[in-house]
């Protein structure tokens, strides 16, 4: 068995998120697996970085599977490309170390959140941010951030309410920058809960338009309670960006 | 009677084009005629500086309408904004001079055509430029592009075979630039024929596949055939970019 490095782009629109549920369909797992399984004759099962929620997009998202195969990497990925819909595409195919595993072996992951902020709208990247067309204190929103860096419990900025595992994560960067209207905010660490990176962009609008004061992070750390944090930002905005081996 | 000066955005994807065609329905024109006539309780006609195809996006696309109203621009614009649908945003109004007209008083108009060059997708471009995978000899394009430059009878480069009206325009402008895999291609002109942006780049990305060279060019404008030019490149990477008065 030869192990695969695949990276995916993908618009999550139509898509009910990367993890397969069942036998419901409408997942990007479901749609690769299933293609690899015909292209491969045989059943193959495909490991990602992470999950993304329906309707997230990802620039990259690194995948990995196991298969018996004579084809070389360039010709499988030729297949690949050939087969996919237009809303997912094959970046790049290697082979892995037999240890590689896309989920186990990630070391750091980074999303990024785009946010139009004019009240002039942009149509074409109405599927790709969320438009915001009020004035937002940036300077406030990154004192904000500076308060989350780190190891904590963010058990606040998790929608999934009980929880049982460990919700410790280290956020190791935030950062928010603006080229014209465009405001991006990016995201880095070892690992985010579920709806994290959106509860996090919530909470921080609600402190860019004064509904919030800056200082507020800290104490909602320390409730640990998602009623605490501001709403969840909606998932077009968001894009899984990066990850590190 | 007040005269106003609208720009608009659009994503043409969904539309059968800038202007009306009988009561076809479907077209932007419509969609803003309709909307003004509604919100400001009388019939208003609205001019734009020029037609787009279906399907051809405007990243401005200046027009003008008479109505009279005691509304403010600002309010005027919030209204607008209020009921356009998302792949139609309005960019601004203002009142202007009584003799202004979006078409009549043009001086200048360009069009940009993306092309994304690579054999590795971008799936959040696909619905706004073309995907051409194999290399593009850019410096032969620019080449015949220069040959393009000027006063010339484009009938070539026109769908409507039988035009009756001048095919006489003039071209102040072709620049091509890259940025990593996409190529950009922005046409500056007095007026452009029916298709002849995407006949344009049609020829020219022949040029650059090496199926036509760059001398081409002047034999093509002699012909004054439609035959003698290349394909008309999809209208989903042209874009109607900008307006002069």
């Amino acid at each position: 068995m030869r192990n695969f490095r695949l990276c995916l782009c993908y618009d999550g629109g139509r898509y009910r998120g990367w993890q397969k549920q069942g036998n419901t369909g409408g997942t990007i797992q479901e749609k690769i697996e299933a293609l690899l399984s015909r292209l491969l004759a045989q059943p193959v099962e495909v490991a990602a970085s992470g999950r993304t929620d329906a309707g997230v997009h990802a620039r990259r998202q690194t995948c990995s599977f196991r298969a018996d195969t004579d084809l070389s990497c360039g010709e499988l990925l030729a297949l690949i490309r050939r087969h996919l819909p237009e809303d997912i595409g094959a970046l790049s195919l290697s082979e892995a170390d037999s240890r590689f595993h896309a989920r186990l072996s990630c070391r750091e992951k980074s999303y990024v959140y785009f946010i139009w902020n004019s009240p002039a709208p942009n149509v074409f990247y109405r599927k790709y941010s969320y438009a915001w067309p009020d004035a937002l204190d940036t300077a406030a929103m990154e004192q904000a951030a500076a308060l989350l860096l780190g190891r904590h419990d963010f058990r606040s900025f998790c929608s999934v309410t009980k929880m049982k595992k460990s919700t410790v994560r280290e956020l190791r960067d935030i950062s928010i920058t603006r080229q014209g209207p465009m405001l991006r905010i990016r995201f880095t660490g070892n690992g985010f809960l579920y709806n994290m990176v959106r509860i996090l962009v919530g909470t921080l609008l609600e402190v860019g338009s004064g509904q919030r004061s800056p200082g507020d992070m800290s104490r909602i750390l320390e409730a640990r309670d998602r009623q605490a944090a501001g709403f969840t930002a909606p998932a077009q905005g968001l894009f899984l960006w990066e990850q590190k081996y």
